[in-house]
Protein backbone atom coordinates (compact mmCIF):
# COMPACT_ATOMS: atom_id res chain seq x y z
CA UNK A 1 0.00 0.00 0.00
CA UNK A 2 1.35 3.28 -1.39
CA UNK A 3 -1.41 5.10 -0.05
CA UNK A 4 -4.19 5.17 2.54
CA UNK A 5 -7.06 5.50 1.06
CA UNK A 6 -9.81 7.47 3.32
CA UNK A 7 -13.48 7.73 3.04
CA UNK A 8 -15.58 11.05 3.75
CA UNK A 9 -17.02 8.98 7.14
CA UNK A 10 -13.00 8.56 8.41
CA UNK A 11 -13.43 12.27 8.57
CA UNK A 12 -14.23 13.77 12.07
CA UNK A 13 -13.66 17.12 11.33
CA UNK A 14 -12.50 19.11 8.19
CA UNK A 15 -8.74 17.84 8.46
CA UNK A 16 -8.76 15.39 11.42
CA UNK A 17 -9.58 11.45 10.41
CA UNK A 18 -9.56 8.91 12.61
CA UNK A 19 -9.31 5.26 11.88
CA UNK A 20 -9.73 1.63 12.79
CA UNK A 21 -10.20 -1.80 11.12
CA UNK A 22 -8.58 -2.97 8.03
CA UNK A 23 -6.60 0.36 7.85
CA UNK A 24 -5.76 1.03 11.38
CA UNK A 25 -4.07 -2.99 11.42
CA UNK A 26 -2.34 -2.04 8.03
CA UNK A 27 -0.74 1.27 9.56
CA UNK A 28 0.24 -0.88 12.32
CA UNK A 29 1.48 -4.26 10.81
CA UNK A 30 2.98 -2.83 7.94
CA UNK A 31 4.63 0.89 8.18
CA UNK A 32 4.41 0.19 11.86
CA UNK A 33 3.41 3.86 12.15
CA UNK A 34 4.36 5.92 15.36
CA UNK A 35 3.12 9.18 16.60
CA UNK A 36 4.70 11.56 14.54
CA UNK A 37 4.75 9.95 11.06
CA UNK A 38 3.97 11.04 7.84
CA UNK A 39 2.24 9.08 5.62
CA UNK A 40 1.13 9.49 2.24
CA UNK A 41 -3.48 9.87 1.87
CA UNK A 42 -5.67 10.21 -0.03
CA UNK A 43 -9.93 10.98 -0.17
CA UNK A 44 -11.62 8.53 -2.70
CA UNK A 45 -12.50 10.03 -5.48
CA UNK A 46 -10.79 13.08 -4.44
CA UNK A 47 -7.57 14.49 -3.90
CA UNK A 48 -4.59 13.39 -2.11
CA UNK A 49 -1.89 14.30 0.06
CA UNK A 50 -0.26 13.71 3.31
CA UNK A 51 -1.12 12.87 7.17
CA UNK A 52 0.64 13.32 10.49
CA UNK A 53 -0.34 10.66 13.32
CA UNK A 54 -1.11 12.87 16.47
CA UNK A 55 -2.57 9.87 18.24
CA UNK A 56 -2.15 6.11 18.42
CA UNK A 57 -3.66 3.02 20.44
CA UNK A 58 -3.80 -0.62 19.50
CA UNK A 59 -7.83 0.41 18.38
CA UNK A 60 -7.36 3.76 16.80
CA UNK A 61 -5.58 6.19 14.92
CA UNK A 62 -5.86 10.19 14.85
CA UNK A 63 -4.24 11.75 11.76
CA UNK A 64 -4.09 15.13 11.40
CA UNK A 65 -4.60 15.18 7.27
CA UNK A 66 -3.65 18.17 4.19
CA UNK A 67 -5.14 17.48 0.61
CA UNK A 68 -3.31 19.20 -2.14
CA UNK A 69 -2.29 16.96 -4.83
CA UNK A 70 -5.04 15.88 -7.98
CA UNK A 71 -5.09 12.36 -8.19
CA UNK A 72 -2.92 11.35 -11.78
CA UNK A 73 -4.48 11.45 -14.98
CA UNK A 74 -6.49 8.62 -15.90
CA UNK A 75 -6.02 6.23 -19.09
CA UNK A 76 -8.58 7.40 -21.67
CA UNK A 77 -9.68 3.63 -21.75
CA UNK A 78 -12.11 1.72 -21.77
CA UNK A 79 -11.83 -1.97 -20.96
CA UNK A 80 -14.15 -4.45 -21.94
CA UNK A 81 -13.20 -7.83 -20.64
CA UNK A 82 -14.89 -11.44 -21.20
CA UNK A 83 -15.55 -12.34 -17.50
CA UNK A 84 -12.27 -14.44 -15.90
CA UNK A 85 -11.95 -16.69 -13.38
CA UNK A 86 -12.58 -15.61 -9.56
CA UNK A 87 -8.67 -15.48 -9.22
CA UNK A 88 -7.49 -13.89 -12.83
CA UNK A 89 -11.06 -11.66 -11.93
CA UNK A 90 -9.23 -10.43 -8.74
CA UNK A 91 -5.41 -9.59 -10.29
CA UNK A 92 -7.30 -8.16 -13.17
CA UNK A 93 -8.90 -5.53 -11.80
CA UNK A 94 -5.93 -4.56 -9.93
CA UNK A 95 -3.72 -4.39 -12.47
CA UNK A 96 -6.42 -2.04 -14.50
CA UNK A 97 -6.94 0.07 -11.84
CA UNK A 98 -3.65 0.35 -10.78
CA UNK A 99 -2.33 1.19 -14.46
CA UNK A 100 -5.33 4.11 -15.12
CA UNK A 101 -8.28 2.80 -16.27
CA UNK A 102 -11.53 3.89 -15.51
CA UNK A 103 -14.39 2.25 -16.92
CA UNK A 104 -14.51 -1.52 -17.31
CA UNK A 105 -17.24 -3.81 -18.34
CA UNK A 106 -17.06 -7.25 -17.10
CA UNK A 107 -18.88 -8.98 -20.54
CA UNK A 108 -20.26 -12.71 -21.40
CA UNK A 109 -18.59 -14.50 -24.04
CA UNK A 110 -19.17 -18.66 -25.82
CA UNK A 111 -15.95 -19.61 -23.54
CA UNK A 112 -16.98 -17.80 -19.99
CA UNK A 113 -17.74 -20.43 -17.96
CA UNK A 114 -21.31 -20.06 -16.80
CA UNK A 115 -20.15 -20.63 -13.39
CA UNK A 116 -18.10 -17.64 -13.23
CA UNK A 117 -20.68 -15.35 -13.01
CA UNK A 118 -21.99 -17.30 -9.89
CA UNK A 119 -18.68 -16.03 -7.97
CA UNK A 120 -19.15 -14.40 -4.90
CA UNK A 121 -16.28 -12.23 -6.25
CA UNK A 122 -18.55 -10.27 -8.77
CA UNK A 123 -20.45 -8.71 -5.34
CA UNK A 124 -20.28 -5.23 -5.15
CA UNK A 125 -18.14 -5.18 -1.90
CA UNK A 126 -15.67 -7.45 -2.92
CA UNK A 127 -15.66 -5.56 -6.87
CA UNK A 128 -14.49 -2.42 -4.60
CA UNK A 129 -11.78 -4.76 -2.28
CA UNK A 130 -9.71 -5.00 -5.59
CA UNK A 131 -10.39 -1.24 -7.26
CA UNK A 132 -9.33 -0.17 -3.50
CA UNK A 133 -6.20 -1.93 -3.34
CA UNK A 134 -4.93 -1.76 -6.91
CA UNK A 135 -5.63 2.40 -5.94
CA UNK A 136 -3.67 2.14 -3.35
CA UNK A 137 -0.95 -0.06 -5.09
CA UNK A 138 -1.07 3.36 -7.47
CA UNK A 139 -1.37 6.04 -5.43
CA UNK A 140 -4.89 7.12 -7.22
CA UNK A 141 -7.83 7.95 -5.37
CA UNK A 142 -10.60 7.95 -8.52
CA UNK A 143 -12.58 4.46 -8.47
CA UNK A 144 -13.15 2.89 -11.50
CA UNK A 145 -16.49 2.31 -12.44
CA UNK A 146 -17.08 -1.58 -12.90
CA UNK A 147 -20.51 -2.60 -15.24
CA UNK A 148 -21.32 -6.55 -15.51
CA UNK A 149 -22.77 -7.74 -19.25
CA UNK A 150 -23.98 -11.17 -18.57
CA UNK A 151 -25.35 -11.54 -22.14
CA UNK A 152 -23.48 -10.70 -25.12
CA UNK A 153 -25.67 -9.79 -27.85
CA UNK A 154 -27.84 -7.38 -26.03
CA UNK A 155 -24.46 -5.66 -24.94
CA UNK A 156 -22.74 -5.65 -28.44
CA UNK A 157 -25.37 -4.82 -30.62
CA UNK A 158 -27.76 -2.26 -28.22
CA UNK A 159 -25.35 -0.75 -25.61
CA UNK A 160 -21.26 -1.28 -27.33
CA UNK A 161 -22.09 1.49 -30.55
CA UNK A 162 -22.62 4.09 -28.47
CA UNK A 163 -19.95 3.38 -26.01
CA UNK A 164 -17.13 3.52 -29.00
CA UNK A 165 -18.95 6.42 -31.20
CA UNK A 166 -16.03 8.52 -31.23
CA UNK A 167 -13.29 6.36 -29.98
CA UNK A 168 -11.39 3.70 -31.76
CA UNK A 169 -12.28 0.10 -30.61
CA UNK A 170 -9.95 -2.62 -30.67
CA UNK A 171 -10.16 -6.01 -30.10
CA UNK A 172 -7.73 -8.46 -29.04
CA UNK A 173 -7.43 -11.24 -31.32
CA UNK A 174 -4.76 -13.58 -32.43
CA UNK A 175 -4.97 -13.84 -36.03
CA UNK A 176 -6.30 -11.42 -39.35
CA UNK A 177 -5.19 -8.24 -37.51
CA UNK A 178 -2.31 -5.52 -37.14
CA UNK A 179 0.60 -5.33 -34.50
CA UNK A 180 -0.98 -3.88 -30.95
CA UNK A 181 -0.21 0.30 -31.84
CA UNK A 182 1.88 2.07 -29.42
CA UNK A 183 1.91 5.57 -28.08
CA UNK A 184 -1.71 6.59 -29.60
CA UNK A 185 -3.43 10.03 -28.67
CA UNK A 186 -7.14 8.03 -29.35
CA UNK A 187 -9.45 7.27 -26.69
CA UNK A 188 -9.79 3.53 -27.05
CA UNK A 189 -12.35 1.04 -25.88
CA UNK A 190 -10.74 -2.57 -25.78
CA UNK A 191 -12.12 -6.18 -25.83
CA UNK A 192 -9.93 -8.81 -24.45
CA UNK A 193 -11.41 -12.01 -24.73
CA UNK A 194 -11.83 -14.99 -22.14
CA UNK A 195 -9.08 -17.82 -22.17
CA UNK A 196 -9.19 -19.27 -25.73
CA UNK A 197 -10.14 -16.29 -27.01
CA UNK A 198 -13.18 -14.94 -28.76
CA UNK A 199 -15.04 -17.20 -30.84
CA UNK A 200 -15.30 -15.66 -34.63
CA UNK A 201 -18.96 -14.98 -34.57
CA UNK A 202 -17.93 -12.52 -31.31
CA UNK A 203 -15.16 -10.80 -33.43
CA UNK A 204 -17.72 -10.21 -36.53
CA UNK A 205 -19.95 -8.94 -34.23
CA UNK A 206 -17.21 -6.44 -32.86
CA UNK A 207 -16.14 -5.41 -35.75
CA UNK A 208 -19.75 -4.72 -36.87
CA UNK A 209 -19.32 -2.59 -33.91
CA UNK A 210 -16.48 -0.76 -35.38
CA UNK A 211 -13.71 -2.85 -33.86
CA UNK A 212 -10.79 -3.65 -35.28
CA UNK A 213 -8.67 -6.66 -34.61
CA UNK A 214 -5.04 -6.28 -32.76
CA UNK A 215 -2.61 -9.39 -32.30
CA UNK A 216 0.39 -9.41 -29.55
CA UNK A 217 2.61 -11.70 -31.61
CA UNK A 218 2.65 -15.91 -31.43
CA UNK A 219 2.87 -15.59 -27.73
CA UNK A 220 -0.49 -16.42 -26.11
CA UNK A 221 -0.53 -14.34 -23.46
CA UNK A 222 -2.75 -14.85 -19.78
CA UNK A 223 -5.33 -12.31 -19.92
CA UNK A 224 -4.01 -10.08 -16.91
CA UNK A 225 -0.85 -10.31 -19.09
CA UNK A 226 -2.29 -9.35 -22.03
CA UNK A 227 -3.99 -6.49 -20.56
CA UNK A 228 -0.92 -4.75 -19.09
CA UNK A 229 0.68 -5.23 -21.97
CA UNK A 230 -1.81 -4.05 -24.52
CA UNK A 231 -2.27 -0.91 -21.92
CA UNK A 232 1.79 0.06 -22.08
CA UNK A 233 1.73 -0.47 -25.48
CA UNK A 234 -1.04 1.81 -26.23
CA UNK A 235 0.14 4.66 -23.94
CA UNK A 236 3.11 6.41 -22.97
CA UNK B 1 -1.27 -25.01 -21.17
CA UNK B 2 -1.31 -23.78 -24.72
CA UNK B 3 1.47 -26.30 -25.76
CA UNK B 4 2.62 -29.44 -24.05
CA UNK B 5 6.24 -29.07 -23.09
CA UNK B 6 8.05 -32.96 -23.67
CA UNK B 7 11.51 -33.54 -22.64
CA UNK B 8 13.75 -35.88 -24.87
CA UNK B 9 13.17 -38.73 -22.11
CA UNK B 10 9.43 -38.47 -23.28
CA UNK B 11 10.57 -39.94 -26.28
CA UNK B 12 10.40 -43.80 -26.74
CA UNK B 13 11.25 -43.68 -30.40
CA UNK B 14 11.95 -40.75 -32.83
CA UNK B 15 7.98 -40.03 -32.80
CA UNK B 16 6.86 -42.01 -30.28
CA UNK B 17 5.99 -39.98 -26.70
CA UNK B 18 5.03 -41.72 -23.60
CA UNK B 19 3.29 -39.57 -20.91
CA UNK B 20 2.66 -40.11 -17.28
CA UNK B 21 2.27 -38.19 -14.33
CA UNK B 22 1.82 -34.16 -14.30
CA UNK B 23 1.32 -34.31 -18.12
CA UNK B 24 -0.69 -37.16 -18.35
CA UNK B 25 -3.63 -35.55 -16.08
CA UNK B 26 -3.34 -32.53 -17.46
CA UNK B 27 -4.13 -33.91 -20.76
CA UNK B 28 -6.65 -35.96 -18.92
CA UNK B 29 -8.14 -33.26 -16.61
CA UNK B 30 -8.14 -30.08 -19.03
CA UNK B 31 -7.95 -30.74 -22.52
CA UNK B 32 -10.44 -34.20 -21.64
CA UNK B 33 -8.40 -35.72 -24.51
CA UNK B 34 -9.37 -39.33 -26.67
CA UNK B 35 -7.70 -41.17 -28.76
CA UNK B 36 -7.54 -39.47 -32.21
CA UNK B 37 -7.09 -35.60 -31.01
CA UNK B 38 -4.28 -33.59 -31.74
CA UNK B 39 -2.35 -31.73 -28.98
CA UNK B 40 0.55 -28.96 -29.45
CA UNK B 41 3.50 -29.88 -28.17
CA UNK B 42 7.14 -28.64 -28.17
CA UNK B 43 10.08 -30.27 -27.47
CA UNK B 44 12.01 -28.36 -24.53
CA UNK B 45 15.09 -26.27 -26.15
CA UNK B 46 14.14 -27.19 -29.67
CA UNK B 47 11.36 -27.18 -32.34
CA UNK B 48 7.53 -27.39 -32.07
CA UNK B 49 4.67 -29.29 -33.52
CA UNK B 50 1.40 -31.42 -33.35
CA UNK B 51 0.99 -34.78 -31.35
CA UNK B 52 -1.58 -37.20 -31.92
CA UNK B 53 -2.76 -39.52 -29.55
CA UNK B 54 -2.88 -42.79 -30.01
CA UNK B 55 -3.03 -44.73 -27.05
CA UNK B 56 -4.55 -43.46 -23.66
CA UNK B 57 -4.94 -45.04 -20.32
CA UNK B 58 -5.34 -43.90 -16.78
CA UNK B 59 -2.26 -44.03 -16.09
CA UNK B 60 -0.52 -43.44 -19.80
CA UNK B 61 -0.55 -41.87 -22.97
CA UNK B 62 0.92 -42.55 -26.35
CA UNK B 63 1.52 -39.95 -29.08
CA UNK B 64 2.56 -39.90 -32.45
CA UNK B 65 4.50 -36.21 -32.71
CA UNK B 66 5.70 -34.11 -35.49
CA UNK B 67 7.79 -31.16 -34.59
CA UNK B 68 8.31 -29.14 -37.34
CA UNK B 69 8.18 -25.46 -36.68
CA UNK B 70 10.48 -22.87 -34.80
CA UNK B 71 9.71 -21.33 -31.33
CA UNK B 72 8.76 -17.84 -31.22
CA UNK B 73 11.44 -15.15 -30.99
CA UNK B 74 12.93 -14.55 -28.24
CA UNK B 75 12.94 -11.11 -26.72
CA UNK B 76 16.62 -9.20 -26.60
CA UNK B 77 16.68 -8.52 -23.19
CA UNK B 78 18.38 -9.44 -19.92
CA UNK B 79 15.70 -8.79 -16.74
CA UNK B 80 17.82 -8.27 -13.83
CA UNK B 81 15.44 -8.46 -10.68
CA UNK B 82 15.51 -7.76 -7.10
CA UNK B 83 14.53 -10.59 -5.56
CA UNK B 84 10.81 -10.35 -4.92
CA UNK B 85 9.05 -12.10 -2.30
CA UNK B 86 7.58 -15.86 -3.20
CA UNK B 87 4.83 -15.94 -4.20
CA UNK B 88 5.50 -12.23 -6.78
CA UNK B 89 9.13 -14.20 -7.99
CA UNK B 90 6.51 -17.31 -9.41
CA UNK B 91 4.05 -15.22 -11.01
CA UNK B 92 6.72 -12.82 -12.56
CA UNK B 93 9.19 -15.45 -13.34
CA UNK B 94 5.87 -17.27 -15.70
CA UNK B 95 5.30 -13.50 -16.58
CA UNK B 96 8.76 -12.97 -18.26
CA UNK B 97 9.18 -16.50 -19.75
CA UNK B 98 5.70 -15.62 -20.99
CA UNK B 99 6.70 -12.16 -22.78
CA UNK B 100 10.07 -14.42 -24.37
CA UNK B 101 12.71 -13.21 -22.06
CA UNK B 102 15.30 -15.67 -22.25
CA UNK B 103 17.81 -14.42 -19.40
CA UNK B 104 16.62 -13.67 -15.97
CA UNK B 105 19.26 -12.40 -13.10
CA UNK B 106 17.80 -12.54 -9.50
CA UNK B 107 19.72 -10.10 -7.66
CA UNK B 108 20.18 -8.57 -4.52
CA UNK B 109 19.32 -5.20 -3.38
CA UNK B 110 18.91 -3.04 0.13
CA UNK B 111 15.42 -3.63 0.83
CA UNK B 112 15.66 -7.04 -0.65
CA UNK B 113 14.60 -8.81 2.55
CA UNK B 114 16.82 -11.34 3.64
CA UNK B 115 14.68 -14.36 4.38
CA UNK B 116 13.31 -14.13 0.42
CA UNK B 117 17.08 -15.40 -0.26
CA UNK B 118 16.22 -18.60 1.99
CA UNK B 119 12.93 -19.10 -0.10
CA UNK B 120 12.28 -22.77 -1.57
CA UNK B 121 11.13 -21.36 -4.53
CA UNK B 122 14.61 -20.71 -5.18
CA UNK B 123 16.16 -24.01 -5.52
CA UNK B 124 16.02 -25.25 -9.42
CA UNK B 125 13.51 -27.58 -9.74
CA UNK B 126 11.08 -24.81 -8.48
CA UNK B 127 12.31 -22.25 -10.93
CA UNK B 128 12.32 -25.04 -13.52
CA UNK B 129 8.50 -25.40 -12.71
CA UNK B 130 7.51 -21.84 -13.18
CA UNK B 131 9.62 -21.08 -16.50
CA UNK B 132 8.15 -24.36 -17.56
CA UNK B 133 4.30 -23.05 -17.12
CA UNK B 134 5.56 -19.56 -18.99
CA UNK B 135 6.63 -21.51 -21.76
CA UNK B 136 3.41 -23.53 -22.10
CA UNK B 137 1.22 -20.71 -21.95
CA UNK B 138 3.50 -18.70 -24.31
CA UNK B 139 4.00 -21.75 -26.56
CA UNK B 140 7.35 -21.37 -26.58
CA UNK B 141 10.34 -24.17 -25.70
CA UNK B 142 13.50 -22.31 -24.92
CA UNK B 143 14.08 -22.32 -21.50
CA UNK B 144 15.43 -18.89 -19.76
CA UNK B 145 18.23 -19.15 -18.07
CA UNK B 146 18.11 -17.98 -14.47
CA UNK B 147 20.93 -16.89 -12.52
CA UNK B 148 21.03 -15.64 -8.60
CA UNK B 149 23.38 -12.54 -7.88
CA UNK B 150 23.05 -12.94 -3.97
CA UNK B 151 25.56 -9.78 -3.40
CA UNK B 152 24.99 -6.68 -5.51
CA UNK B 153 28.17 -4.86 -5.30
CA UNK B 154 30.17 -7.68 -6.60
CA UNK B 155 27.81 -8.25 -9.16
CA UNK B 156 27.41 -4.99 -9.78
CA UNK B 157 30.88 -4.11 -9.89
CA UNK B 158 32.22 -7.17 -11.06
CA UNK B 159 29.77 -8.81 -13.53
CA UNK B 160 27.38 -6.95 -15.01
CA UNK B 161 29.62 -4.07 -17.13
CA UNK B 162 30.66 -7.06 -19.48
CA UNK B 163 26.73 -8.15 -19.32
CA UNK B 164 25.96 -4.95 -20.46
CA UNK B 165 28.36 -4.31 -22.65
CA UNK B 166 27.74 -3.42 -26.57
CA UNK B 167 23.69 -3.20 -25.16
CA UNK B 168 21.50 -0.75 -23.39
CA UNK B 169 21.15 -0.82 -19.96
CA UNK B 170 18.18 0.65 -18.52
CA UNK B 171 17.00 1.04 -14.56
CA UNK B 172 13.27 1.68 -13.77
CA UNK B 173 13.26 4.41 -10.99
CA UNK B 174 10.41 6.99 -10.38
CA UNK B 175 12.50 9.70 -10.18
CA UNK B 176 15.36 11.47 -12.22
CA UNK B 177 14.86 9.76 -15.60
CA UNK B 178 12.93 10.16 -18.96
CA UNK B 179 10.24 8.54 -19.78
CA UNK B 180 10.07 4.33 -20.76
CA UNK B 181 11.18 4.40 -24.29
CA UNK B 182 8.94 2.43 -26.80
CA UNK B 183 9.62 0.05 -29.85
CA UNK B 184 13.61 0.03 -29.87
CA UNK B 185 15.66 -2.26 -30.96
CA UNK B 186 18.26 -2.41 -29.25
CA UNK B 187 19.51 -5.40 -26.86
CA UNK B 188 18.81 -3.95 -23.38
CA UNK B 189 19.80 -5.11 -19.92
CA UNK B 190 16.85 -4.08 -17.87
CA UNK B 191 17.42 -3.93 -13.49
CA UNK B 192 13.94 -3.88 -12.14
CA UNK B 193 13.69 -3.29 -8.24
CA UNK B 194 12.20 -4.19 -4.98
CA UNK B 195 8.66 -3.24 -3.58
CA UNK B 196 9.85 0.52 -2.55
CA UNK B 197 12.69 0.51 -4.87
CA UNK B 198 16.76 0.67 -5.65
CA UNK B 199 18.03 3.05 -2.72
CA UNK B 200 19.77 5.96 -4.07
CA UNK B 201 23.61 4.06 -3.66
CA UNK B 202 22.22 1.32 -5.80
CA UNK B 203 20.81 3.48 -8.42
CA UNK B 204 24.57 5.25 -8.26
CA UNK B 205 26.07 2.13 -8.55
CA UNK B 206 24.01 0.91 -12.10
CA UNK B 207 24.28 4.42 -13.65
CA UNK B 208 28.57 3.76 -13.26
CA UNK B 209 28.30 0.55 -15.06
CA UNK B 210 26.14 2.87 -18.05
CA UNK B 211 22.09 2.20 -16.99
CA UNK B 212 19.83 5.01 -17.62
CA UNK B 213 17.08 5.58 -15.50
CA UNK B 214 13.29 4.86 -16.79
CA UNK B 215 10.57 5.74 -15.50
CA UNK B 216 6.61 5.01 -15.68
CA UNK B 217 4.63 8.18 -14.46
CA UNK B 218 3.64 8.44 -11.08
CA UNK B 219 1.92 5.51 -11.07
CA UNK B 220 3.25 3.09 -8.94
CA UNK B 221 3.04 -0.66 -10.21
CA UNK B 222 3.41 -3.88 -8.25
CA UNK B 223 7.24 -5.75 -9.68
CA UNK B 224 5.59 -8.15 -11.78
CA UNK B 225 2.78 -5.56 -12.97
CA UNK B 226 6.12 -3.19 -13.88
CA UNK B 227 8.01 -5.82 -15.63
CA UNK B 228 5.41 -6.45 -18.33
CA UNK B 229 4.35 -3.00 -18.82
CA UNK B 230 7.94 -2.21 -19.47
CA UNK B 231 8.34 -5.49 -21.60
CA UNK B 232 5.59 -4.17 -23.68
CA UNK B 233 6.93 -0.54 -24.53
CA UNK B 234 10.10 -1.46 -25.36
CA UNK B 235 9.48 -3.94 -27.79
CA UNK B 236 6.64 -4.94 -30.75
Amino acid sequence: MNLLLLTSDDFVSDSLVKLQGRQLQHVLGVHQAKVGDTLRVGLVNDRMGEGIITGLSADSLEMEVSLTEQPPEALPLTVLLALPRPKMLKRSLQHLTALGVKRIVLMNSYRVEKSFWQSPWLSEEKIHEQLVLGLEQARDTILPEVVQEKRFKPFVEDRLPAMVEGKRGLVAHPVGGNACPHQISDEVVLAIGPEGGFIPYEVEKLEEAGFERIHLGSRILRVETAVTAITSKLYD
